[in-house]
């Protein structure tokens, strides 16, 4: 018969990691969740060292088997194996792959962003849908931006360390560079650093495509619910609006900062001198 | 005391409209539902003619007695008002706004797609996830395109009357022209019109930025999972791709649909004479 660490439903450590389901857990002990296998292997890439692992050996196939090893090349790292209802209950979704880890919060000052020669940031003010936030990490990684900078208004309150911002994002949560910080915080540091804020509204009457993107940049997009703030509008260099031919008049905040990010990836792409592309876009 | 037509949860019309969150039973009798008061009022718009009305007074605030008001306008509408608890029942999410239709299917045909001169048309194959449809929609609604085609790989099937789409779509679902077809029927249709087949496909050498979408064409995406069929690469005219700069190899499907409509939209505003763009792009 297998041999498990943790068989009872009840054991303490069990019922510690259940209640990372709440923030204000989270949040006291610094502590959050990740699972799905793709998603452990870009926070073990990203250098996370988790504080706990544990291991559902009757649910790993060959790709969960590859990063336990990985795991178990670390002796700073104790595996905890647990049976397959014991891994039911701490595991956030059904096909969860086996491993589920505990790690600490990891964000970044606005200090430590890693500055490019022309930086390329992306500002979310007061988000809140973590579904829209994963989707905007994975955007944000594919169009390779120097760092995301997450402000709230008061009373509300972006949890980036939510473990379903980490699934939403398939793991480029520990790619992307995030620092979270007050609105007037990250104002006073994008003007420091010389680096021009591009507010998105659909009040503006310039078109996103209008705009030279290729100096250091900052692109601003508001809440869902709420639209850019009266802050971020005032402190903003330039005014942008996306195009709307149709009968309504938003598109989704995941999609609209993907059409910022990309026409900035767009404008670089032909500025860096890759002529063939931009004669074969005239 | 307030009179209600139907306050019993057993009335037989109230199981009807339980039955219909079943796929088959609403491909059975050809009908889907609608709620939330913005989808609501799209589907006005587009002339839809609603085969039920349910009404819970005790939800609707003056958006839903607006909307009220313009359903008792039409005298072959006729409305059937229900207790809170009836109308929870129906209803598929907490905040609904107090009213719920039955709507006969509605969709194109291929040729009934209103095309422009510069057909601009979008093909999302074998796509899966509800979500990401009604996203799609509300980006196709904001680039103004002439018609969606959905076509399916044999045993998948997206369903573009389930009400989940509806709802994610924000009730652009009913602005936006669809034809849900075969892959081959699209297929020779478009090389009938005279539009050229753009396939999306990590594997292309091309940016989707370095081609010419100014020309008729149709821009074909692939499912979440699998990406684009073998269909469908063969048929193309070009494939391109959308550059990665980052550690995940690609972008969610609703995000990457609308990379490639903006940038027809970016495209064909430039060369149909906004010449302010033009030259601020450069």
């Amino acid at each position: 018969m297998t041999h498990y660490d943790i068989s009872s439903l009840q054991n303490g450590r069990i019922k510690q990691v259940v209640k990372l389901n709440n923030r204000r857990q989270r949040d006291a002990q610094q502590i959050t969740v990740v699972e799905g296998l793709r998603e452990i292997e870009r926070a073990l890439d990203a250098g996370i060292m988790p504080i706990d692992a544990f291991i559902c050996p009757d649910l790993l196939d060959a790709y969960g088997q590859t990063l336990v090893s990985r795991l178990k090349n670390n002796p700073q790292i104790q595996l905890c194996t647990v049976t397959t209802a014991v891994f039911a209950k701490i595991a956030y979704r059904e096909a969860s792959g086996g491993i589920i880890l505990v790690i600490p919060y990891s964000s970044n000052s606005l200090d430590d962003l890693p500055l490019s020669d022309k930086p390329f940031l992306v500002v979310i003010d007061g988000a809140e849908k973590p579904g829209n936030l994963g989707a905007i990490l994975r955007t944000a990684d594919g169009a390779g931006i120097d760092g995301l900078i997450i402000t709230d208004t008061p009373g509300q309150g972006t949890d980036i360390h939510n473990p379903n911002v980490i699934r939403a994002s398939l793991g480029t949560r520990f790619t992307v560079p995030i620092a979270a910080v007050k609105p007037e915080q990250a104002i006073d540091w994008l003007h420091e650093q010389g680096i021009s804020i591009l507010a998105t509204t659909p009040a503006a009457d310039l078109l996103y495509t209008a705009v030279d993107l290729t100096e250091p940049v900052a692109i601003v997009m508001g809440s869902e619910a709420y639209g850019l703030d009266t802050t971020w509008l005032t402190a903003a260099n330039q005014h942008v609006r996306i195009p709307m031919h149709g009968k309504a008049d938003s598109l989704n905040l995941s999609t609209a900062t993907a059409l910022l990010l990309y026409e900035c990836v767009r404008q670089r792409g032909e500025i860096s001198g890759n002529h063939k592309i931009f004669e074969a876009t005239l």
